[in-house]
């Protein structure tokens, strides 16, 4: 292997541990101190490997290495920074690491690239009030300065809407773009295979449901007169995953955050607040799901509100970009295979505008977003490898 | 009437206001800053009713008047000053206010009882980390100091053991107590009988429950391979609903509060944290309940924890103090009836060691720990009467 093994884990260590709980795993939340810290510190990394440092006012930040011809449009590579809450420690990072560790190879190896390079670390990819992918859609003009949901919340993170326009890019200084992840899924690790050249992302839509009961003292109203926001979300929780199975692999349903109000031991619940996640890689079947959930809530009560918060749809990567990742595994005698990613990634959204290309790894027993994520470093130097020959191939 | 109607009214709300949300509903949490500026005002108030005032160590005020022979034990009367997030403006109010226009009233007309009189307002009887009651319980001497889940939680409030003991009463300096409070419940209004004469109050058991799953990305983790702990928990809740209609009739169980762990919108809940209430006026048919719930669980899953953590058992008032309110309210010409209280009160802890009763007077709708609950001025100025004919009576 050409890449340094020992500096790619040494640079991953550094940073992957910013935001290290005392449960272990990472909280490195977007716009946290934590999110901070980290950007400081890979901003000084990238500029000790030599490139020429920016982070923009949504806190992602960019490093550019000049080209043969440096008129030409980047290739750009990355991921995201920002992590869930106690999630786990290579989701995102690798991607960034990765990229840092073939700049420094480069370097090693005197090599200058035909176009420019440009190693990205995103802000707020993970779930957000802002929906995920944030600075990634923002970078990629997929957000409208119109979107009266997102106006609400800028200010929540210090944030105006000039400073979207700012981070918006001019995609034709683009040239294509690669990014390394895990799998978070059982597909590779099951196959023993590597490297997953992704295909396809799904897509993610996001409902916001208020169940409206009655809030009242516990112990003196009977069952019978009760209007108990939690046992119509309980209802609605199990019809959901009625539906999701019905409809059959790839799609799954989640509910990952549900809030009572009041919220006390003695006081029936008044309201429930809950949101519903739905991913698939066929559109259709994520409008079917809707329809059945909308469907289902209108019979179940008409104290119930749904709101879509989120519909970003599936999207296909670049076939070029797929042919080169997989001549660059054939090449270095990787195993790799076509995939489907369930997750979405930056370079979901950014493949809707860029050639874009994702290199999976395995993830050990499919576990992320959990202290327990694993990959092994063996993969993790394999996968960035083939990321060295992806770009030198473009 | 000897009452001030006036006078009752100013006094609760000024002290009933303090606390008081955007949304309209009263949020005065025990041992909260809201507490402790009603209690500092309700001591002044008390003081300039001539009785003799003390706060404990945990927050509840006393106020002693004197009596013909003032070596006699007490007569105390009296609720609690907490309310529950967003509750309601009479719930523990009342009792207190009535207390002190009774003291006023008995100014006014020159009289001395025969006992001395103590007004109280506990602190605490709202559901906390405490249980519910905690400050009449722990002056009833109902309390274990050895309690290992109140030690763990006594710093939370900044108490130490000591001031538990501190807090404790010599009941023998207690002849009798009086509460006067708002229903909760329906069964005055539909009546349309503006007292109840409380004879037996419901027993409340509480259980925490830990049910645990696999926290796992929600795009890549298929439906068949996942451990939602929320869809463990919506079967828990359709069961214990269940098991509470089949019961019958008063008895009662509300989940009221329920957490998940990590709580995001694209991680699968990994754990759910939530508290079962149980209650009844047959503490056998709240075990049985127990029963059934703890069998449900052992199918449902091994990967759920399930403690008691609430067990007070139902208490019947005392019959002769029922007696004297029920010749009261005759004497008076107010109609009244005999009732029994689906919540708990500091009252129900009391009647364990003193002889007490219990005056309720009508909720509007039964609505309760609401922002909605509302008593009318009328039946408030009647519980008031009662409760001063009660005590020229013992």
């Amino acid at each position: 292997m050409r890449i340094n093994k020992e500096r790619l884990k040494n640079s991953m260590l550094e940073i992957g541990n910013i935001g290290k709980d005392p449960t272990g795993g990472i909280t490195r939340l977007a716009f946290s101190p934590e999110y901070n810290i980290a950007a400081r510190r890979l901003s000084q990394m990238m500029e000790a490997a030599g490139l020429e440092v920016k982070q923009d006012r949504l806190g992602s930040v960019f490093g550019r290495r000049y080209g043969e011809d440096d008129t030409l449009p980047v290739i750009m590579f990355g991921s995201h920074l920002d992590t869930v809450k106690n999630g786990g420690f290579f989701d995102g990072l690798l991607g960034i690491m990765a990229g840092l560790e073939i700049i420094n190879t480069l370097n090693d190896l005197g090599r200058t690239t035909k176009y420019p390079l440009e190693l990205v670390a995103f802000n707020a990819e993970e779930g957000s009030e802002m929906g995920g992918t944030f600075a990634s859609r923002v970078m990629a003009g997929l957000i409208s300065p119109d979107d009266q949901y997102l106006q609400e919340h800028l200010p929540e993170y210090n944030l105006r809407p000039e400073d979207l326009a700012a981070a918006r890019r001019d995609l034709n200084e683009i040239k294509a773009f690669i990014e390394v992840h895990i799998e978070q899924g059982t597909v590779l690790e099951s196959e023993q295979i590597p490297i997953g050249i992704v295909n396809g992302i799904a897509g993610i839509t996001r409902y916001k449901v208020i169940i409206t009961g009655e809030a009242n003292h516990s112990g003196t109203t009977p069952m019978r007169l009760r209007k108990d926001a939690l046992i119509t979300a309980a209802k609605l929780i199990l019809k959901i995953e009625d539906i999701a199975v019905e409809l059959g692999e790839p799609f799954v349903a989640t509910i990952g955050t549900l809030e009572i109000k009041p919220g006390a031991v003695n006081v029936i619940p008044g309201e429930v607040e809950l949101i519903i996640e739905l991913r698939d890689l066929d559109q259709h079947k994520i409008e079917t799901a809707g329809e059945k959930i909308t469907s289902y809530i209108n019979q179940l009560s008409k104290d119930i509100q749904i709101e879509k918060i989120v519909n970003k749809t599936p999207v296909k990567t670049d076939p070029g970009m797929a042919n080169i990742i997989e001549t660059a595994c054939k090449k270095l005698e990787i195993p790799g295979r076509k995939i489907l990613s369930g997750a979405g990634h930056d370079a979901k959204e950014i493949a809707r505008k860029v050639p874009t290309g994702m290199i999976f790894v395995p993830s050990i027993a499919g576990k992320s977003h959990c202290p327990e994520e694993k990959t092994s470093w063996e993969d993790i130097y394999l996968g960035t490898e083939v990321l060295l020959e992806t770009i030198l191939s473009i």
